[in-house]
């Protein structure tokens, strides 16, 4: 399978179908079909099947998908089936939250090291966690070979902070700062911003 | 303009655009082009203007956009020309983040009221808020006339929450709990699940 060539909507769609699987395992549920796990995604069972498929046939006319095999399949796909070390940069209430947050848990994720710039923070305690200096990052980051972060800085630090981790080799930013960022092709950015998230609802509203 | 005609996809980007303009405005900028905007945002100058032109003609051939006019437009556009009331269901570590939350000044939200359903947290303040009892929402967000929600409680509870905000009149849901929910068609749910945001990111990487 040639990851250029599944279209990343498709790929948008998979840890929706994992997650839902994740939790019909956690209820004991063996197997499932197209049409139910459609119904617990919102998503058509026919949309399911299709983007399913594109990766091999992972289930069986009349018995539907098996709920473990399909969970490892996508997990093996999302490249999951390891942990992934990330680091958190900034440590604001939204970073708190991420370093103590108890779902990345079965996710394929595991927060490994927090920054941030703020002397009086630097040393401090978050959980598990001591705040290092941000300063160190890229050596640190470099050093501990992790490739995916999450930045929770203000929108005025958020290109910096991500240049500094893109030249520590990180590869898959989650970014948490109200703003853009500009990456080289070759890294990866999501963006998680409430208000945008909450603009795009508000515009079907009276 | 008839809401039901423009794309989804649309939409989604008119908040970036906006979110870049109102960046480009504090920096004390007056006017910029597509070309620009573009670079900020990572999106091509010819999509832009589509997709600004679903809404009419707002630039001037050679001069580009005024800012300011854009921001107002788009503000319009996005019904953010007002303040939406959130409320926040569930206080944990992200409840308490978003609830002191500075990104959602100046973007048309502000959180009026925070409920759990936990005894030991009700009636305890999260900076200016008391938090509500649970069994009290329908009616208080009723009251209230709120529309629009964010959803911070544990995935095995989040559908019940749903379900009452729903019953409540609220028309716009935030769900941060790692779960899909059902809602009846008028009702808008978007999702912020950080894991299934860095498992569309790791499906790229080696």
């Amino acid at each position: 399978m040639n990851a250029d060539k599944v279209p990343d909507i498709i790929i948008s769609r998979l840890p929706i179908y994992l997650r839902a699987l994740q939790r019909m395992s956690e209820k004991g549920m063996k197997t499932t079909s197209s049409q139910e796990l459609g119904e617990h995604v919102g998503i058509s069972a026919a949309q399911i099947r299709k983007d399913i498929s594109q990766f091999g046939e992972f289930g069986k006319q009349g018995t539907g998908y098996s709920i473990q095999f399909l969970i490892d399949k996508l997990r093996e796909i999302l490249k999951v089936n390891r942990m992934w070390d990330v680091v958190v940069v900034g440590v604001g209430a939204m970073g708190h939250a991420l370093a103590r947050y108890p779902g990345f848990l079965n996710r394929g994720f595991r927060v490994a090291m927090i920054f941030d710039v703020d002397p009086s923070k630097v040393g401090q305690k978050v959980g598990d966690f001591t705040i290092e200096d941000a300063s160190q990052l890229v050596d640190c980051v470099r050093s501990a070979k992790i490739k995916v972060a999450m930045v929770t800085v203000p929108a005025s630090a958020a290109q910096e902070v991500t240049d500094k981790l893109v030249q520590a080799g990180v590869k898959a930013i989650l970014n948490y700062a109200p703003t853009s960022v500009n990456v080289p092709s070759h890294v990866h950015v999501q963006y998680i911003d409430p208000s945008t998230h909450l603009q795009r609802m508000t515009f079907y509203l009276d």
